[in-house]
């Protein structure tokens, strides 16, 4: 399917993902819920829990050399080998967005190098961006990550390495969902 | 009130603006209502009529010396003398979208000189974009122009430069709504 389009993380008893931990980086939490179901399009709420909605939309920061670079690496979802997974729904401050489109990259790229980061776990770790932001939504952006269990310690670096960076300084709210799926 | 928030325009019965002439610059027109409404938030569909929606957002590929020079000499939308308006909702190419930022940018400006064209007009045009394509609506943008009755060649004049771009080689559907108020 062509982007963009709709994708909802419902949160309650039911889907395919078991939630594994929930962790608040900074800002509100989330419910912890029992189970995750990851659907293309709209989704009702569950009883108790609660829906994030993302578009899977065109590359904002990416150049054509690096779009080469990654289509060259990078993995799908729904590899039967990635049984873990992590949701990780994030808002950047007021001060990020009125930034102009040069300095956003700047710092996304030219300071804090996420996509060269990211592309040392590649293909590994299988990714796939939702932009919530212009729908209304809590976050700005929701992330999913696919990969094998003995994947995760290098996960877990990925993410500390993408915190570290001065990006993460615009970071004002940030959630971490683990999943396992049998 | 800061972005993101959303826009309805609603062509019905009853709104503001006054339809002055609707036409069909390439793909599928739009049908003809006598009157326009234009709302911050969601609108009921009018009988008989349509509604397009779209979101105030953030720059896309503004630099900042870009929007240093803009917010010297744009005017904002609601000057008493500006009873010229028109909306221009556009739906771009698939190849469009799926080409990256920097190629998109160096055929917006470096090529089409989409801003720098654009400036010229200021602040006799007074300008706001929204963005459509990642709410599942027919169209990518809807660009809403206001300007007082004197202005009106210039902003014809505005369109021709557009148009004969090479950025327009890449819109695929576009219609002209031309409004007037009293």
């Amino acid at each position: 399917m062509p982007p963009p389009f709709i994708v909802s993380f419902a949160a309650g008893s039911t889907g395919e993902w078991q939630v594994h931990d929930i962790s608040t980086i900074v800002g509100d939490g989330l419910k912890r819920m029992p189970r995750l179901a990851v659907t293309t399009g709209e989704a009702s709420l569950p009883a108790g829990g609660w829906v994030l909605r993302g578009v899977v939309s065109h590359a904002r920061y990416t150049t054509a050399s690096e779009l080469k670079d990654l289509a060259a690496v990078q993995a799908g979802l729904g590899r039967p080998e990635a049984t873990c997974a992590a949701l990780i729904p994030i808002r950047k401050s007021e001060a990020w967005w009125s930034m102009a489109q040069d300095e956003r990259r700047a710092i996304f790229e030219d300071r804090s190098r996420h996509i060269a980061l990211s592309m040392k776990y590649l293909p590994a770790i299988a990714r796939r961006l939702h932009h919530a932001r212009d729908l209304g939504e809590p976050f700005d952006f929701l992330t999913w990550f696919e990969f094998a269990p003995e994947h995760e310690t290098a996960f877990d670096a990925l993410l500390a390495e993408l915190r570290a960076s001065e990006e993460w300084r615009h970071v004002e709210r940030e959630v971490e969902i683990r999943l396992r799926r049998h």
